[in-house]
């Protein structure tokens, strides 16, 4: 059974070594969490996902999740009690505001905490995952009454939430809904429809669920401009809180799909369900848009969150399997073979996926720092800056670290050889649900073009061009520092590649834009490599001082920098290829007619 | 339920006008196999892959394989009907001995058939496909007795065979076995010990299976030069023929894993078997070693058959699918929605997919040619010349077309949005089929270990400069030619990475030989990558010649033109990464103790 030891010594490595967390101790949040309460939560938050989650992965994986004939879900054996100490531990309502029962703390801390229960059971961890997403839906865009009778129980998690926007025949394209809204003149609507893929939609953790639907309320605009967004409960709620009969809401089927098994992926029917529009009419969309980056940001944590815990088993069995020889000898004579460990290949596999997930652990921190900047700061330029930074790196962070988190679990499989692809050993698990993760909340294609059709443009380029400030501003005052001339120099180079295939867009998209969506995906990895390359400056620089201070990290510090030379050698390089495939253009691309593929 | 349509023009195209099958007219073999013969038996198994093994894919996945209490193991329904027709129909034995019932066609004829035939089906294919491989070792190597008591019987499908290899704590390291071989004194032996992952071990399509197994004799060397191969079946044979006892085998368990659910992955307990030993004591992986080339380029056909039926699934799904409107403005305007292949970034995929799968198949079938010249030419220099090269592209082959095979299958699978996360629309089985290809027969990570440390030495570099020599001939010869400038020119550049790339080994492993190990992996795909590329060049320059014919072929002809030219404009140019990090060499790569990972 694969093993998990949530990496807390380096969040805290990242957070105070490097991305200077205490300096934002003056913020609402911060001031509550210094560096011994961040210790202690995160302690807990490993002990609670090593002991409790991660017993429940592979069986949970094993027997997925049934339906019954009266549309009723069975979640795995154990999920149950998992979700009980979940909830009591109160990390669903970690950052959820005091005033609904929530500890008010930094979402950054949300981040970590998701993190290590993703990889402990990323099926397991939707269920509270989305439960956020509808906490933040409802805090900012819920009437006060809304709030009062839905946010304290799913801050509690007493009931769950889900979102509902997918129909058979529109995905990204939502403007194609049909689910309708009628008013039933008592202020309420009446929903009828059918949503699909939706996560979590119907279970046995709680006795409620509360659904966030986008509808079309009769007579409204065609298109995304016609599509609210409302609140339905499974069960209603009475006025005094108590649970009332039943809502038009059922679950019609389960889907059987390739990984995620224990989290059940439902057909939602609604059948005249009575629902409370949140926010205004026919501005759905835009209520969902605002927490979208944040979602986002949730499911680039999956990305990683697979990512690590497969390069830990992988590790772990690379020292214990015997098998050849080391290339320049015998390393263990005494032995029938040496450990894998000993080849070049299995270490440069290592490598690749270790180097990928610190970088990608800080990339995250750091825009989920920015993050709660933008949330809680009262400094409008810092607060702008932080939201100009979370819009950037969203997409980046949802489409990158999916795409190579998924490369990396199959990385850490194949270190397995044919153990790997045996369900026992795990690693395929691994991969299966890692895959998801680059299709929901947006297909990394679409995160491309939002990259590269919205995020880039906007406000002429303020927030591109804060970024590339950012990296120049580390670059010029690190040019003269010896020990991080490993860093600085590729970091250099990768940085003039982001900047020639920005310039390529702003002279060849504007007037063509085939020649933005045919380099999209290429752009946002390119932008990627910056970002984690830029990430691993910082790293470095911070691992050389502390390496200085002594105090036995002098080995887990020269760890890093190795992680990160690897990274400059062997990963950055590969802007090249993807500058040349941007500049390569559209016509290519488009040449041929439909019916030619 | 996905469909697949096997690619019998392309196969005809690339066979006749591209790598000039027809000069090998005096072959033995080819003779009975001229342009109208090789056209009807592709149509015929065509038409055998598409009505009746397709069918039974999903199905087959979805059912799985069962082990009855008694040891047997049942296949999926319709297993046994498909596996019947597909004897019947001759395609087990279509390249093997006439002497033994084969029909003595080229074994590229095979190849062929059995890229169909996996696309329609793996899990099934690999039944016949192991004991092809079966009948390879026993023709090669079995006595004559052996050979007239098994060869007619498997080539007719009456029998299946197997190969048993891997033990628990051997699989590349084939060294460590420890099954044991003890002479019954009638020149037979008994065979102790437990084999795992033996694919197609046990099964209901037919009475008996013949197993090849690998042994170590009592009082063998240690190592490697102390295994024998020795072949045992699972029902004893009378003189006579007829089928006696069971003999002491049974399979124990079988695998739950990924994907190839339909093909049982068998433990095989040998009990006191009688078993017979097959060439000469002590030389079994010798013997294993001359068909492991076969093997493993059926391999790499896996990996093409995968990329190729999951191609044309997204393909159709692309010009089917509404959703959103074209960047440049909305192409089907009466409709709710554009299909999504206006969509640059669906095309750039779809393509990226169609240019790999069109140049690995030349590739294939190039190496597969060579293989037959190599095998049955009375021209010792054709012969040596084809024997080379089989040797030197059958790693990368194995490597890099199920590598990037499996990275398009995800691909494909991500046209689909969520619905390709889902079992019912079939594209996540071919992600999980295809993953077991970069496994077995040697992890990918052996066989880039396999062409840098053997390959590329052997002879002196024989094999290595003649590929060069050759791609060097075809762009002198076709410098001049303007249709051919945007082939040529990114080849020679390619083809400039690949010679630094080996004069780098030249220079920098010899004497480390970890900068072999550190690189040998982005070598291979180099290799890969140039290889693809000369393809391409040579189906350019047929496809303008052709195109030159009229004929009504010109639009296909373009739409090969059009798909080289984007696999020289985006696929090629990741020669230079792979350069880059080759040069970077072993050092960051070892520097880390094996605690620090």
């Amino acid at each position: 059974m694969p093993t998990y030891r949530a990496p807390v010594e380096d969040t805290l490595f990242l957070l105070f070594d490097v991305l200077g967390y205490e300096r934002h101790a003056n913020l609402p949040g911060f001031a509550d969490a210094g560096r011994e309460t961040v210790e202690a939560i995160l302690a807990e938050a490993a002990r609670l996902c090593e002991r409790t989650l991660l017993p429940t992965n592979q069986a949970g994986d094993l027997a997925g999740c049934a339906l019954g004939p009266d549309g009723s879900v069975k979640t795995p054996e154990g999920f149950r009690d998992a979700y009980r100490a979940f909830a009591e531990g109160g990390w669903i309502g970690l950052s959820a505001a005091p005033e609904h029962g929530g500890q008010g703390l930094p979402h950054l801390l949300t981040s970590v905490v998701n993190e290590y229960a993703s990889s402990a059971n990323m099926a397991f961890a939707m269920y509270p995952g989305l439960t956020q997403g509808a906490i933040a839906a409802l805090t900012l865009h819920g009437s006060e009454e809304q709030k009062r009778t839905y946010l304290p129980r799913m801050v509690s998690g007493e009931w769950t939430g889900t979102m509902n926007l997918t129909e058979p025949h529109c995905g990204t394209d939502l403007g194609l809904i049909r689910t309708r809204a009628t008013p039933a003149g008592d202020g309420s609507y009446r929903i009828t429809g059918s949503k699909i893929f939706i996560s979590s939609g119907e279970h046995d953790l709680t006795e409620n669920i509360v659904h966030l639907v986008l509808a079309r309320v009769d007579g409204a605009p065609a298109g995304t401009k016609g599509i609210s967004l409302f609140v339905a409960p499974k069960r209603l709620v009475n006025p005094d809180g108590s649970l009332g009969a039943r809502n038009g809401i059922s679950c019609g089927s389960i889907e059987r799909k390739m990984g995620i098994h224990g989290n059940a992926t439902c057909v939602m029917n609604y059948d005249g369900a009575a629902a409370w529009l949140v926010g205004e009419e026919n501005r759905g969309l835009a209520a969902m848009f605002t927490m979208m980056n944040e979602a986002r940001l949730g499911v680039g944590v999956q990305g990683l969150s697979q990512s690590e815990v497969a390069y830990q088993n992988a590790a772990a069995y690379a020292k214990e399997r015997l098998q050849g020889r080391a290339l320049t000898g015998a390393k263990e004579p005494s032995r029938p073979a040496d450990p894998i460990i000993v080849h070049p290949d299995v270490r440069r596999t290592l490598l690749s996926i270790k180097a990928f997930n610190e970088a990608a652990r800080a990339l995250i921190l750091w825009t989920a720092l920015k993050g709660d900047v933008a949330r809680v700061s009262e400094d409008e330029r810092e607060k702008r800056e932080g939201d100009d930074h979370m819009s950037l790196m969203t997409p980046v962070i949802k489409g990158v670290i999916t795409d190579v988190g998924f490369d990396n679990a199959v990385m850490a499989q194949q270190m397995f050889g044919g153990h790997g692809y045996i369900a026992e050993w795990g690693m395929e698990q691994f991969v299966r649900d890692a895959r998801i993760a680059m299709i929901y909340e947006g297909a990394n294609g679409v995160q491309a073009m939002d990259l590269v059709g919205r995020k880039l443009p906007r406000d002429g380029g303020r927030a591109v061009m804060a970024f590339f400030k950012e990296v120049d501003g580390f670059l010029a005052d690190n040019a003269e520092d010896g020990a991080l001339k490993p860093f600085t120099g590729p970091l250099r180079r990768a940085r003039e590649d982001l900047q020639k295939a920005t310039m390529w867009f702003m002279a060849n998209a504007m007037g063509k834009p085939d020649n933005a969506g045919a380099g999209a995906t290429d752009y946002m990895h390119l932008f990627g490599l910056v970002g984690l390359g830029y990430m691993w400056g910082r790293i470095a620089k911070a691992a050389v001082a502390k390496r200085a201070e002594g105090n036995g990290v002098a080995e887990r510090m020269d760890a890093k920098l190795v992680a990160g030379r690897f990274f400059m050698e062997r990963t950055l390089p590969e802007t090249a290829t993807r500058l040349a495939r941007i500049a390569a253009g559209a016509d290519t691309v488009m040449a041929l007619p439909a019916d030619a593929f």
